[in-house]
């Protein structure tokens, strides 16, 4: 999944969510659509990775008409780990034109900046003081911290540690119960999101007496392919092993150089089940190719043949995406567009349904 | 101050700022006026102690064309300590009512719920992510409410706090910061409010490079009136020993009464200086007046003729601001036709900041 970047140590991380509705909502009855909402988190420049294991699955479902997808870059989280503007601003653009070049479908899915919808952080505070501060005690990047700082013998356990880390899953429940989300199948690094946001939705419903949210049940997904990148660990920013999905041709072949493998000389036969460059070239190529290229392995290829192999093959399917990326990340008020357009639709449900959330908690208007 | 409500004990406390802004905030050089912030929780009925205390001081700041006064109900607070829509919603309409009935000039001052503020809440979010957890750590509200779980011995020090209390000073700190405040005279029990707001500011700032953020400046302010309740004790909706400001009139007289005295008999001389119902006459009655019923007591009045004597002279003075709150709170609507033109001139600041502060941490528009 995309946005598994670390926060400081590999240990900490802040996940963002994948959630896949398969029932339709109960209160779009308008609607029998089975929803999918994926957030993105805009701190790093997508990879073949993220490609992979999220916007390739994604973009086939925003072409699907069954299936309402909801699409957000997730940039009120990245602000937690990236005080860093330009960088933020930057992936925000590059995550956008990326969707875009690739294909989304955006007539049929919701596609927006988080930041653009002002009832996603009310909603956390109004959340916030249903949530138990012990939850928060317990999520897994907090206390990873915690043991980081206690490992370095800091004297203060929560060094270095915002109010944002701290209280992010809030701020998650707030985007998964926005939309009211009920099974929602996630990585297994993962389930413990949706077990807070169901345990935050569960006592607000007790409080305020209603249905408020459906409680969101988490589905484990094992099937979300996680790529390797050039160091053979899984390809992440945190790492510093990804190859960017459209990096320019050159940059492409110089990093697909750069894949580790082993010593084996030419005319040696390979293991490609254990390669890194098999794995990445299979999960692009169709199956009768890498059946070829497995063959080829058996046979003994030599290792700068075989990255000449998938370079060609990566290129050339890269090529007229990249060209389309490079075409949006010249037209910034295209995207503006089309991301406001999304806003204007992903608010026209967040704004419904906080008027009744207002009401529910004695916030309403007089009349 | 307003809004001394207690959270699930007497020592664990969710104040309510008052800022009063001093200087001409930088930003709005359009406007030499000085400024003052007022907030309110609503889970309350206005009482004789908030009208002295907070009320009658901020109408008269309201009344004066060279303050600019921001009074807000802090609506989105008081979802932290009650969970229950219909006192909230309830509150919200008296402290409403109240302050027009009392002459509330709202074409000068911005008069508005929080929680119609979208901007607020966003700027919580930002400001969590720059928040030390740290320094909540050590917020006095947390604390006692800690203490209270120790001294209880549960297993679970951080017991029935919610986020919402763990973090409310981060959205006081949004509050105030929103609008630029540099000194703003507090209660002494408010100053860490204030340096809160100002260490959260500072590392804003630093982060993002800029003074974003002028830092508040806590000035202690003594003279703020307390008034004592029934019992005795500071009035407060926590300990139960209000007089609601618009009671009814039966009410009204049979509260005075209730008024705990001491056992002297009519002809002893009495001590007004430690005695309540002397304390409420005098925050009412003018200076010539408090001196004739000082004399009485030297004299030796006895209880039941001081008791209706100050019955008599609230009960004049509240009667036709008591029939102006009884007609406001038939007609809702005009209440909140009056709550939103005060939120749409509060936004025309706030959204011109937010816009300002999206750009600044990297979540500004493309274009």
């Amino acid at each position: 999944m995309i946005g598994n970047d670390v926060i400081r140590s590999p240990r900490a991380r802040v996940h963002v969510i994948i959630a896949v509705f398969a029932e339709e909502p109960k209160t779009m009855s308008q609607t029998a659509k089975t929803r999918v909402l994926t957030g993105i988190t805009t701190t790093g420049t997508p990879h073949l990775g993220n490609y992979v294991g999220a916007i390739k699955p994604a973009i086939e479902a925003s072409q699907d008409p069954s299936v309402q997808s909801f699409y957000f870059m997730a940039d009120y989280h990245a602000l937690i780990k990236c005080p860093d503007p330009k960088r933020v601003q930057e992936s925000r653009l590059e995550i956008a034109a990326t969707w875009l070049a690739l294909g989304l479908d955006t007539d049929n899915a919701i596609f927006y900046r988080q930041s653009d919808i002002a009832e996603i952080p009310e909603l956390t505070w109004m959340l916030s003081c249903v949530c138990a501060k012990g939850l928060m005690n317990r999520a897994h990047a907090y206390k990873a911290a915690v043991a980081e700082n206690e490992e370095a013998e800091n004297q203060d356990a929560d060094k270095g540690i915002t109010m944002g880390l701290f209280g992010y899953p809030v701020l998650m429940a707030a985007d998964i119960l926005m939309f009211n989300a009920n099974k929602v199948p996630v990585g297994r690094d993962q389930i413990q999101h949706i077990e807070m946001a169901r345990d935050i939705a569960g006592r607000f419903n007790h409080l305020y007496k209603g249905q408020h949210f459906v409680l969101p049940e988490a589905v484990v997904d094992d099937k979300i392919q996680l790529l390797n990148g050039l160091d053979g660990r899984k390809m992440s920013k945190s790492y510093d092993n990804t190859i960017p999905l459209f990096a320019p041709e050159k940059k492409l072949q110089k990093l697909v150089r750069k894949i580790k493998t082993n010593s084996l000389e030419p005319g040696e036969p390979k293991d490609p089940d254990t390669c890194t460059l098999f794995q990445i070239y299979s999960a692009f190529a169709a199956a009768e190719e890498t059946a070829s290229l497995r063959e080829q392995y058996a046979n003994g290829i030599g290792w700068g043949d075989a990255k000449n192999q998938v370079f060609a093959y990566l290129n050339a399917h890269l090529s007229a995406p990249r060209e389309r990326y490079n075409a949006l990340m010249q037209d910034p008020a295209h995207i503006e567009a089309v991301l406001q357009k999304g806003a204007e639709r992903a608010r026209e449900e967040a704004a419904v349904r906080m008027d009744r959330l207002r009401s529910a908690v004695g916030l309403g208007r007089f009349v």
